[in-house]
């Protein structure tokens, strides 16, 4: 096992993997090293993929990698974006690229990849308790001296557990914990202040351990009553300043920084705003964001939330959709339905059904827009039903054989479908591939 | 790429491959050889693993191979399992070595995945229509001539597709279609009978065609009226048995055998039965159930409808669910809720959430069942949230650390969540792995 530099968007030992037949998406009909993928001449809409296939909007992507850039250094914040939503290397590294402190990730083997892949600095947003899991980071911790992973704790039981495997396999420096805050009835953390101040005080005295600050999700807020929405991230933000002011009153930290983090892909704004507020501690405050789909947004719940968000922010040009899954008509069975080559298998269906946006006969041109009233409104595993607006000129003219491309709601549930999605510029030329390794 | 015979449980391929840190499920600290796992002494019942980890227990694996080899033998019907449902090699060579004739698949890529791990014979179970996937299933079919595969056509538009581009890729024998015969409202498929054997008739004169049977899916016609169901599936039947006389006496089959061929994981007694009686044809018929689900089953959807064929058949000891997720209380932040280290990436949310069956200190003894009302009540990417029934002696007993043993709904969107799930007895000992290609 060995760690690459990262290099932008590209990372060598994935382009030097030879791709067998068989890998959705990619029309091979023999071996090809990935490195060549974006040297094929493949376009989309002449069909020279595999369909379904997902691609990438590098135009989007670059557009947000730039926008949550600026964003984060007017607020003065930093963002350690969730590496769970695309698992995918080449975006680490882009992300890294353009200014990310570090890569926030779900569990023990997300860290392994990341850290294969040369990312030095993992927040690990949950707590960490298979002993199994335990070892790993701990011996990524022992094996890389340059090598950073920041773990959360809820509980006495969390501490004790992480200062015993500790123990057994110590390490050069402390391992650093934040205490996550929660919300009665929601996930994780602590539910009240006292037990986040107890957990803190239980990590600042743990050989082995020290304190690094304190960690929550307002995410979990999210309802459809905004205005209940924005008062209740108010207090949850207002509660985990508190805990940080009152644990460095205490002397509970005692590293260069204090780490306080929040911020979800839908309020962040908000978190940036709120911990902007923050002054008086006696070290530096890093106040950490962790958004997940800021990079892609999407066509489904994120769009809607980054429309808020934006007009929040008074933002007229906010995050774009980079993520489409095109795929092919199978069957024409009867006047208002096509039934197309992409499925559960393929597409999220946790947040929305995928929405359906242009559809395109293979071959020059640009494709068209889908009228407004096509909705899929259903998948199977392999399949999609997409329904057309009765007596619509679509319902003679879409053919088997076309292609109809679907924006997605919620990317995490789409990259985790596929082993790799390819870049595309905006004629849909195929560019480049980016990997996931789920 | 190469070809290999199967040989039951194994696949010498696979188990050469080194398997770096960072696959889900497995407790790896450095690369390990895959055909080792099995030697390694895990058990999940020592959180040996890491959580979640999907597992297959080997002897409902057994079980459910036996007893679906048994009910085709009785009935006289032939075994093309939808290989969607696991995209394993592995299962798919224990599938093969227990009287399967082919493998049912979904799309171009699967095919090329089961072709080269030696699959011979594949029942392609939709429209091919992407060029690229064409030309695919075309140059293995050119490139191998003991691989056979059968595609199904349900518009005049794709015969004459699919005749275009054997022209173009001109095969030795030539390409045996089906006819789809669907349903009003449902998924593709020809809607009458009429369509369908205008369909049949332009594959019969089609040259590089040649008319191999008909098709049909009755899982589209589950609902929650059973008695509805029942008799929408014996319709169903009755019009493709009356297809494939129709089209004998017009003397449009010109193979050795007709194949006529439905049967999802629900009512394919029904199919058997239905397709028993057919009799007096100019040819042998193959009748072929296509059902994915029959070799894990699972604890929701077909647990409850395999519960009401086992009626139906008088069968006391029918197909058991083989597929548990097992995964460890990261949290326990109120009394009836503990969170696991599980989420929508690792068990099927489409049918049912996740139903608990078992938990579990890690070490000695076996899983304790958990009280009835538990339940999972909630997913997120990577957690789920166990509700325990307020009051129970559970809530101030179960811990962080201790195991829990979810089942699942619908096998097919639980499978494509792993690269690959291990294989253990009775006692939860690991005994080998599984591998999925998606």
């Amino acid at each position: 096992m060995h760690t690459l530099p990262y290099d932008g968007l590209a990372l060598a030992s994935l382009d030097e993997q030879l791709l067998q037949p068989g890998i959705k998406g990619l029309p091979l009909t023999e071996a090809l090293r990935q490195g060549a993928i974006g040297v094929q001449g493949w376009n989309i809409l002449h069909a020279d993929t595999s369909f379904p296939v997902a691609v990438l909007k590098t135009s989007a992507l670059r557009h947000n990698l730039d926008w949550m850039r600026r964003f984060c250094a007017r607020y003065g914040v930093t963002l350690a974006p969730h590496g769970k939503t695309t698992m995918s290397p080449q975006l680490f590294g882009a992300q890294l690229a353009n200014g990310a402190w570090a890569i926030t990730l779900a569990n023990a083997h997300q860290i392994q990849v990341a850290h294969r892949f040369g990312v030095r600095r993992v927040l690990l947003a949950n707590q960490l308790v298979a002993p199994s899991d335990v070892k790993a980071v701990l011996a990524l911790l022992r094996g890389d001296p340059d090598f950073e992973c920041i773990v959360l704790a809820d509980s006495m039981t969390g501490v004790a557990r992480l200062a015993e495997a500790v123990a057994c396999q110590p390490l050069a420096r402390p391992l650093p914990v934040l205490v996550e805050l929660g919300l009665a009835g929601k996930r994780a953390g602590c539910r009240t202040l006292e037990a986040a101040l107890t957990v803190a005080r239980a990590i600042a005295t743990a050989p082995g351990l020290t304190l690094a600050g304190f960690e929550g999700y307002e995410g979990l807020l999210v309802t459809e009553d905004r205005g209940a929405d924005l008062a209740a991230v108010g207090a949850f933000l207002a509660h985990l300043v508190a805990l940080v002011r009152t644990a460095d009153d205490e002397g509970l930290f005692a590293g260069a920084e204090i780490v306080l983090t929040a911020g979800g892909s839908t309020y962040f704004d908000l978190v940036a705003r709120g911990f902007q507020e923050v002054s008086g501690l006696s070290r530096p405050l890093r106040a950490v964001l962790r958004s997940g789909c800021y990079l892609t947004s999407d066509h489904g719940t994120y769009e809607r939330m980054i429309g808020e968000l934006n007009e929040r922010e008074g933002e007229s040009d906010g995050l774009r959709p980079a993520l489409e899954v095109w795929s092919m008509v199978q069957s024409r069975p009867e006047p208002t339905l096509a039934i197309l080559t992409m499925g559960k298998r393929d597409v999220s269906h946790d947040a929305d059904l995928p929405r359906p946006l242009f559809y395109h006969r293979p071959g020059p041109g640009m494709p068209h827009a889908l009228p407004a009233q096509s909705l899929i409104v259903k998948l199977n595993d392999q399949h999609a039903y997409l329904r057309l607006p009765d007596g619509h000129p679509l319902c003679s003219e879409l053919a088997v054989g076309d292609l109809v491309a679907c924006g997605i709601s919620h990317p995490c549930t789409t990259f985790d479908k596929w082993r790799l999605l390819l870049g595309v510029d905006d004629d849909y030329h195929v560019r480049g591939v980016y990997n996931t390794l789920f």
